[in-house]
């Protein structure tokens, strides 16, 4: 992943000359924003207003198109109409112009009109050699050079500090909000970008550019689709290999938001339990809302390093609350582990009626006696048992009096613990919540939201090292015969076998003989167990789904004579109810071993090709659609992550007295099926094993029955 | 539920004369905040310091004792250390003195001893008939009439406005903070109370006190364990008749915040699942952080009234925020209904590129023509489809040149349409905010936490209406025999059958003869079907668990030979396995029909008592927990809320192609058994009824098997 940054983008967002095409000296109008932003905000490079009616324009000589610029041009801002914008960039000498950004609307956003007039605009750019930003978007800002390529007004009530976070969002209006709640909230942008139709640039391409950016520690995007689903997972590869983490919000995760997405833009909304899948895969941070999108960027922005793992402590005056932050705890997945023994006894001795497990709870002996807070912390964060502490001050932290003491507390935990990352729940006026945030220590006033902010970054580190050799899984399975137009059930089981999946030893038997055969060769197999395989007898047409429902299917047969007795019996029953029905032969394998029920599937999104589902059977599937994706390829690390993700996880781990099951294999074999697909994926649409039997651990899993569509055929 | 209020609360809560025991003169010490307090904010009635060492205390005269106080004292603040709390109060004249708050720690959370000093002062209160507020607690304020009997801080930083809301905590540390909050939030608070050990006067005294009180319109709790059970269910009942909603904060929710809780009060946290049932049956809402209780406290303070129902529409210029709130929708099981066609076609004649459907999106053009918002969201909300409105208006909230239309919009919305409140998502100046919550339109910056929070109040006022009746569920049943000792499975049926059951028909036979009569017998209640009835029989013995594995069961018999010839070979067999076993006789009984198994449980709760649970059968019940709990007796309303809250509530419906099942008779089954275990409820300690068949929709539920423990047996 040693990418260089896009030097057309660096000239874009690092402009040393700005023409705005359509300026003017109008306040409100689109074309006078940027200018006075600019100049108000004391942009260092040059400033040209284009427009055919004026001379000067806020005090700036004007001249009348792009051609009558003396100079190269690295960006220009089209705040013209739709109808216009094209011929203005026409009058671009060839290579003057670097880039240019559209703010109008009525594009593709529009309907056909507008997207043949986004068309122009864009074969006029490209043969130019000029980079899109939009159309229909609000332009970017890039805060530490005091770029403001924008119309928005977000700026005019009050800009954002510079700082690390670099802030991408498809949508104008969300972006413009994010913007001021960064603001509000006091976290430092390094640029802010809005994307819009992206006819050129998408939020992935900003997402590789501000993962090369050295102003950017964090990257949050907002996207609502993605055309180029191959780019968006090298941009999010790239991010997690630069450790520049990224917090994405994404519409649609339900239907109703994602009729209310589609609607709305004319980018593809796709399955989001796809993009789901990509943002976990790739260890981006998705966030449900707006606050929970700038709770994390504010964690990730503020503490220089997220939490090791996901071992909590929490350190309160108040038990009670103690008590509400240790269920939160418990419903983000973090570990509660208590102090050492010894630790607990010291505490014990300094506050007789404190509790020195975990939560550690000093009750509010801390507020008359300021020396035991750090004290006691220090104590139990001594022998290294947590990756993060949680502190809840209740409302001492109002206090001005108790100020000092807690500025010393912050300034020395993280002094003496730099590897435990701190957040601190009080409510501290704005300027003291500041000098600690300066300091590196998250605040929150919901101490809940602190540690649901902490579960969702613990660990994040990790998760990249563990998984980075699953981003070049082992090759893809040597070339596998081209596939057939249709699969039976023995032919598709002999597939999944060259995808390297162990499926079920079965054959076609086209006669009584053959099937008797059939069974001597599982016999052989099997080291001639004494007596025999039971086996079952399935009949095989492409026309019989329901083999049951016409006398299609005898279990548990054993020795030659039943065989012989059991085919008979199938021919016999199978052509008096279905006379018309082609048949291939009789299906043999042997009888299934106990094992837990699972399905596997492979379909191929149109966005980011293959992806694979993986769930238990039965009511699981069925009912609580309880699955889990990823896209493919993928190793092992990957695998176990979405067999652990499914609610009925315990039932593999030996639920209902049954032994655990071999989750090694069925990770190994979601991972083959997933390096499959993708050396595949041009060729079929979809496939379908189920059941996928789980048997006890060190038994491996077995493929029963498959079915497999190809290219086109599926829906 | 026509009780009056307590009037010893009621002077307690409004006292007309204080004395102040230990008051002091000395900034920071406990004796010296309450009178520093009254004096500064004004407090009208008369405070008496008691301090034997001084004259007078910020220039009132003191006295030595309660008993040299010349007049009544209403309440009498105890702050003096514990070992001398009861001395104190034991001065105090026979009907001298109405209530005694004690803020001193060293009580019953210590230990032993404390224990036994607490007994000690409540024995001296009983006598003198002090109600008692504490000890070991931060006292409380009436906020309206300047009473400050606490010694928290929280105060000192700042006043909160009086309101209506009425506040009361078990825990002080949470109730300071929750004041300081209030404080933030612009909340406006009534009473403000902290009740600490609770060793006379409790949370739910507070809720039964808060519900009669006219300055009170919401009441938000925060509790940590219960001791009487019944008495909590007739305050929160009685707020919900008296219309007064209850939001509450309990710890405890996960294992991790019970263990939390348990170190550190002394109360019982008693069952979690059982609080949340008790929260859910009397429409209190159940706030899981302290964000949640103020965004709950807020809608409910705010709002004149809650929405009617659970149809939102939502109002945008931001169409990908508008996406966002429709997910939370999804999230929190809110409807989106569409606006009218022609309202649709209205919008897009106006706003070209707008979205009609719900959410509405209006576009940035909102924001160039002012009066385009208040038009189109008053056409959408013409014809009365919509109980709440959620609106966004992105950054463009932040200007102060709008402000004019947005407060023109919020003001004549709310006149024109004030049955549909009113939430408006946007960063607003905070004065600005507070002029949009005076008109009673809710303020939220992220628009996710507004949908959430109409999500968790919609529909509560149609919640208590339509159960009100349940309060009352129909009488108990009429008086059934008493418990027996132990149950085989033929007694269990007969004993569900008197609880107004329908059990599957079954008899004991205790030999060949008796079972070929049984079958006579059900053939007949079946208007003697032809050929006989498929029946089971099974070994009945308290000896045999699994009556399988010892050849104790025979499916499917049909016909007298066959049912002589099954009872045979299950005496045989069983003789031959477990020669030992006691033997009751042999079960005869109809194959079952098909169904869906459910499970219907009862438990005695030590706080509550009987509590009844509903699951699916299978890995439902057993690997997912997938389960809920109502308190006995409830009627058919609340037992439907229970099957529908089950993860699993798609396969009752008819998932998988299978047919709806009869969940009215499922809900009078359950409702049936929460009366009989609510009549019997000193007798048996827990029953289960599993399998519980729930049929097709018109065909009933069948008890298929049930394990009833009586008394003090179970665990």
């Amino acid at each position: 992943m040693t990418q260089l940054p896009d030097a057309s983008l660096s000239r874009l967002f690092n402009p040393q000359a700005i023409a705005i095409v359509g300026a003017s000296a109008t306040p409100g109008k689109i074309g006078a924003m940027p200018v006075s932003l600019l100049q108000q905000h004391g942009y260092a490079g040059r400033i040209i207003p284009v427009n055919p009616r004026a001379d000067t324009i806020a005090g700036l000589p004007a001249v009348a198109a792009l051609d009558a610029v003396d100079a190269e041009v690295d960006l220009a801002i089209l705040a013209v109409p739709a109808a216009h914008a094209a011929q203005a960039l026409e009058r671009a000498r060839p290579g003057q112009v670097g880039a240019a950004v559209v703010f109008t609307s009525g594009f593709s956003e529009t309907g056909a009109q507008g997207a043949a007039q986004q068309a122009q605009l864009c074969a006029i750019a490209r043969e130019r050699g000029i980079r899109l930003l939009g159309p229909n978007c609000l332009g970017f800002m890039n805060v530490r050079r005091n770029v403001y390529a924008t119309f928005s007004p977000a700026p005019a009530n009050g800009v954002v500090a510079p700082g690390g976070i670099g802030m991408v969002s498809q949508s104008g209006a969300f972006g413009a909000y994010a913007y001021s709640m960064a603001r509000e909230r006091g976290l430092g942008l390094s640029h802010w970008i809005s994307t819009g139709n992206e006819a050129d640039i998408d939020v992935a391409d900003c997402i590789a550019w501000l993962t090369h950016d050295a102003d950017t520690r964090v990257i949050m995007a907002y996207m609502e689709g993605c055309r180029d689903g191959a780019k968006l997972r090298r941009a999010l590869a790239g991010a997690r290999a630069a450790g520049k983490p990224v917090v994405v919000t994404k519409i649609g995760r339900t239907q109703a938001g994602a009729q209310a997405a589609a609607s709305h833009t004319a980018a593809l909304a796709g399955d989001d339990a796809v993009y789901d899948a990509l943002f976990r895969q790739y260890g981006a941070l998705r966030a449900r809302t707006i606050e929970e999108f700038f709770n994390l960027g504010y964690a990730l922005d503020t503490w220089k390093h997220p939490p090791q793992g996901r071992r909590l402590g929490i350190f309160t005056i108040s038990g009670g609350v103690g008590a509400l932050m240790a269920d939160e705890a418990a419903d983000t997945g973090l570990a509660l582990p208590e102090p050492a023994a010894d630790t607990q006894a010291r505490l014990l001795q300094r506050v007789p009626f404190a509790s020195g497990r975990n939560p550690v709870d000093v009750t509010g002996q801390a507020v008359s006696e300021p020396g035991l807070l750090l004290a006691t912390a220090d104590d139990m964060l001594a022998d290294g048992r947590y990756d993060a502490l949680a502190v809840f001050l209740a409302a001492a932290g109002s206090s001005e009096t108790l100020w000092p003491t807690f500025e010393a507390f912050a300034r020395q935990m993280q002094a003496r613990h730099p590897g435990v990352p701190l957040a601190i729940s009080a409510l501290f006026p704005p300027a003291r919540r500041r000098e600690l945030e300066r300091l590196g220590c998250l605040v929150f006033p919901d101490p809940s939201a602190a540690v649901r902010t902490i579960g969702a970054v613990a660990g994040l580190a990790a998760h990249a090292d563990s998984d980075a050799h699953d981003e070049s899984p082992a090759a893809a399975p040597a070339d596998t015969p081209p596939l057939l137009d249709a699969y039976n059930e023995v032919q598709a089981m002999a597939l999944l076998r060259q995808a390297g999946l162990p499926a079920s030893p079965c054959a076609l038997a086209a006669d009584a003989d053959a099937a008797v055969r059939a069974v001597a060769a599982l016999e052989a197999d099997r080291d001639a167990a004494s007596g025999g395989v039971p086996v079952v007898l399935k009949v095989v047409s492409p026309d019989i789904t329901h083999k049951s429902d016409v006398g299609g299917v005898k279990l548990n047969v054993r020795g030659e004579d039943a065989v012989r007795r059991a085919y008979a019996d199938i021919m016999a029953a199978v052509r008096q109810h279905r006379p018309d029905a082609r048949i291939d032969g009789v299906l043999v394998a042997p009888m299934a071993p106990k094992g837990v029920e699972c399905i596997a599937g492979v379909h191929c999104d149109p966005v980011f090709g293959p992806v694979v589902m993986f769930g238990l059977g039965g009511v699981f599937v069925e009912v609580l659609k309880d699955v889990s994706f990823r896209l493919a390829p993928f190793g092992r690390d990957e695998a176990l992550a979405m067999i652990r993700e499914i609610k009925g996880y315990a039932l593999l781990q030996g639920a209902r007295g049954a032994p655990p099951c071999d989750i090694d294999a069925l990770a190994d074999a979601l991972a083959a099926l997933s390096r499959y697909a993708h050396a595949r994926r041009e060729d079929f649409s979809s496939m379908e094993i189920n059941p996928l039997l789980a048997l006890p651990e060190g038994q491996g899993v077995v493929a029963l029955d498959a079915v497999v569509i190809r290219g086109e055929e599926a829906s």
